[in-house]
């Protein structure tokens, strides 16, 4: 490994090569807490910088480099651990033990969003304009603890057979539970933004080549904030009304997973058609009963 | 206008305005051809640099500016007009005249390629990583040509009423040809990559909630040419399988138009599912017929 790369970017690359390897692996989970354990202590050498919430019971702030004023993605101060908390530590201990629901709802989803945003920031100041690679992060963490709690591996394409014809489809995570269960199709997003329709509409081609019913769509993402580097004002990037216009025209959705749920997608839990959009440490508790 | 403004970019902005204004007026067509005008004069300083095309049949060419070193998109040598030819210059006095089938669909598709290219390369050349401006010049060349010849003015949004819940839908552009007769649905991309399914899936929203064949989808398309800047070879990105899969499984787009059509989506013609994939100048003779 070249000496100049960064001790997070070494974390992350060893990361890629146990995920790779074997997404459910005791090593799996020991990269994800050295990637998370390195990243924590490279991000607390930035100032916090408050954030102004467009909109009202969040608090955000960014980690600031204040030499050269960069910032990076919004943090939601209630959601993130402080740097002396050791609940995601316990969390991943649990994760090797198979016993993630030692912890509450509320811990799991915390330690998640806390691993997860560490390593986030941690790439906005070590990089210019690098999507990719948080983005990468934050499947092989979401895949690693999906798989680990239904007890298979997410694989990432399916064969589309069809009398004569024959194409590969690639996906995002599939995970198949075994023989007379529906399996999972879990996509994974750091945000959604416009491109969110790719996620219903290959729920619709999964219901079509399979039958509806056959895969529960999962969409699990991180949050949908974005920060103004002029004014410092942090928004949440929604659109709730298209959302309901593709669970009813294009596929349904069982359920939508955030580490931080917007306020607007939150309200969708309350009107026609209804949608369920969660914390995504309720999944641990729910997992065995979904597909009921 | 800030002086400093290219004259390229100078003409654009004025097309901006007279689209927004009145996307099939006169001063339209006019800002177009000022446009191309400008682009074409623009982008003849510049080299012009053999690519080696990954396939056979089809030539490309970069422009290239001799002191930096930097390349514009690949252009088909056998769709681009010569600087002298006035083949393009005709068609847009036939958009005038509304009189565009007075040229063949090969010439026609031609002008369109060169009048779309010449733009196309010139923001290659003044800026770096612009494809907001391609895109959208890109928008108002298809949407005016697309109007004008149906007659009725594009429109980039619909309302979705249903029983109790109203939603705003941004579309690409809907040309309603008025009661009894099926609307077009007519998504307009430079180049469409995996991005593309949304467009089978808006064509799924809409048969969805206004009924099946309500809305024929004309998806229009400049090319899907990537360059490589190391080794100049310019090859097509396809994903034919997936688009088949789309077809049967999400919305049945009536016609896929291309400028310059790529091999592996123009075999598509000869498959099942069978899909239409045209030069664009042919939509100018069918038109009248495709609602049949």
């Amino acid at each position: 490994m070249p000496r100049a790369m960064h001790i997070v970017l070494q974390k992350y690359e060893a990361l890629k090569q146990a995920f790779k390897a074997d997404a459910l692996s005791e090593r799996t989970t020991d990269s994800i807490a050295e990637t998370f354990l390195e990243s924590r202590t490279y991000i607390q050498t930035f100032g916090m910088l408050p954030l102004t919430y467009d909109g009202t019971g969040k608090n955000y702030f960014s980690f600031q480099n204040e030499q050269t004023g960069k910032i990076s993605r919004a943090v939601n101060r209630d959601l993130f651990l402080g740097f002396n908390d050791t609940t995601a530590e316990m969390f991943l201990e649990n994760v090797k033990r198979r016993q993630i629901t030692n912890q509450s709802a509320e811990e799991i989803t915390k330690a998640c969003y806390t691993i997860a945003i560490c390593f986030c920031c941690s790439i906005d100041m070590l990089k210019d304009n690098d999507q990719k690679t948080p983005g990468t992060f934050f499947e092989y963490l979401m895949g690693h603890l999906i798989g680990v709690q239904l007890g298979v591996l997410p694989s990432k394409q399916l064969d589309v057979l069809n009398l004569d014809m024959r194409a590969t489809l690639p996906t995002d995570f599939i995970l198949n539970i075994g023989e007379n269960r529906p399996k999972f199709h879990v996509p994974v997003k750091t945000s959604t933004r416009e491109r969110v329709v790719q996620v219903w509409a290959h729920q619709r081609v999964l219901d079509g080549v399979y039958g509806t019913g056959r895969f529960l769509g999962l969409l699990s993402c991180l949050s949908e904030t974005k920060v103004n580097h002029q004014t410092h004002v942090v928004t949440e990037i929604c659109l709730p009304d298209q959302w309901r216009v593709y669970q009813l025209f294009i596929a349904q959705m069982k359920r939508v997973y955030y580490l931080d749920i917007p306020q607007k997608y939150d309200r969708l839990n309350n009107v026609f058609p209804r949608m369920y959009i969660k914390p995504f440490g309720e999944f641990f508790f729910e997992a065995a009963t979904l597909s009921n």
